[in-house]
């Protein structure tokens, strides 16, 4: 039997000093987080930036793989010093570090024998017993194993590979969201927005945000359900609670 | 006497649905790791980005205000219901969530007694014992409580308070960072780069960061150091590198 509402979640664990120095902006916690959310019904409920260090590295995969039904990991799988993403994987649920078969003859045919140096090898070394993770733009896999995915850092590639996660994953009910957007300011719709929320709050999540759009100032209101009908019924409300404050409603 | 190469470190806490959930960008961890390592010696050594929850706000700020100097939170400090830090810090910390008085009067001050409603003054609500981190933009002040220091989520705002912050704060050694861009790809320095940075892995990180600029393939070299002497000698031995591997260096 179909199981409905099935709540299935995950986390993003972000490997590297690059991100957390803040030298680069991440571009990843949004994409895979919309990519699970609206291909997979995966929610995603927490993400953790941390440093190149082995140590934190399985202290982090531990806890969170125990945490949430997935754990996407980001960065640490090439073939520079800095990269310690699968070792400490390895580490972490106790198997050996060694080269993939597969992993080894992909990169093998891409770089060609000759070319086929050390740093290259490297990235066919995984934890053992991972499954590949299939990279379109430039040969050198992911992985997963048990419920540990791991995805390079550079957005351009992972964006290539997202698509290769999904037979790994279970499909969780996908979780609708709908905005309206009202000219106002939070503190004159909050007590009655509050309302609201506690009269639906087993179905449906409230949440409001300022934004400031051509000079004009307003507030976002995103609901979010797996129950379309549960959303339309906010939708009236907030639309009634707009008109009584007579609030315009911004047309998008 | 001064202590040199005194480390000072920080986490950040991002609050908010809707960072996870995909829908916004965050801005705020680039924005607040860069003015933390340049203006106060202080690095970011995590980022958690959590949802809107009591029990996993408090567990999270338990956790990370025992591990870092300091915790940065951004978000849920407005006046709706999904704004919970002020009284989730008071809970992990176990002191009141109450009226702070200065909040208070500034923020009525602000709005004016008549438009001082609900919402808003739920803004003044704060744990008890909380020092105020005044707010240039819109009046609404953070505050600091023991080691934790709460800003909103809005980045405008938040970059507006953000020296305000300072005169809370230890000041460590400012990490220095030098970048240095080979058009090569990694697997052709990652073992060269690996020994030099094997030598030098007391004093300096070497990171490496693929990068793609007007159609041509490059690695960002990046060291950190609290030693800019020690930054020179990696410079010569990187370019040294460079020309032994007759690798073109990107002037910037």
């Amino acid at each position: 039997m179909m199981k409905k509402n099935k709540k299935i979640n995950a986390a993003i664990l972000i490997i590297g000093n690059e991100i957390l120095s803040g030298r680069t902006q991440d571009k990843n916690i949004a994409f895979i987080s919309n990519w699970l959310n609206s291909k997979c019904g995966i929610t995603v409920d927490e993400v953790r930036i941390i440093p190149d260090k082995e140590k934190i590295i399985v202290e982090s995969i531990l806890n969170l793989a125990k945490k949430f039904n997935y754990v996407f990991t980001t960065g640490g799988i090439g073939p520079t010093h800095d990269d310690i993403t699968a070792q400490s994987i390895s580490k972490a649920f106790k198997v050996k570090y060694e080269f993939h078969k597969e992993a080894y003859s992909i990169l093998e045919s891409y770089y060609g024998k000759k070319k086929f140096n050390d740093g290259r090898k490297k990235m066919a070394k995984m934890p053992r017993g991972a499954r590949l993770i299939y990279n379109p733009s430039s040969a050198a896999p992911g992985f997963i194993i048990k419920n540990v995915l791991s995805l390079p850092g550079v957005p351009s590639i992972l964006n290539s590979m997202i698509e290769n996660c999904k037979k790994y994953l279970m499909k969780g009910s996908t979780i609708h969201s709908q905005t309206l957007s009202l000219y106002t300011v939070e503190s004159n719709i909050s007590k009655k927005l509050g309302q609201i929320q506690k009269k639906y709050k087993k179905d449906v999540d409230i949440g409001s945000y300022p934004f400031f759009r051509l000079g004009k100032i307003g507030v976002a209101i995103v609901s979010r359900s797996s129950s379309k009908s549960k959303l339309k019924t906010i939708n009236l409300e907030i639309k009634n609670l707009a008109k009584i404050k007579k609030i315009k409603i911004l047309k998008i």
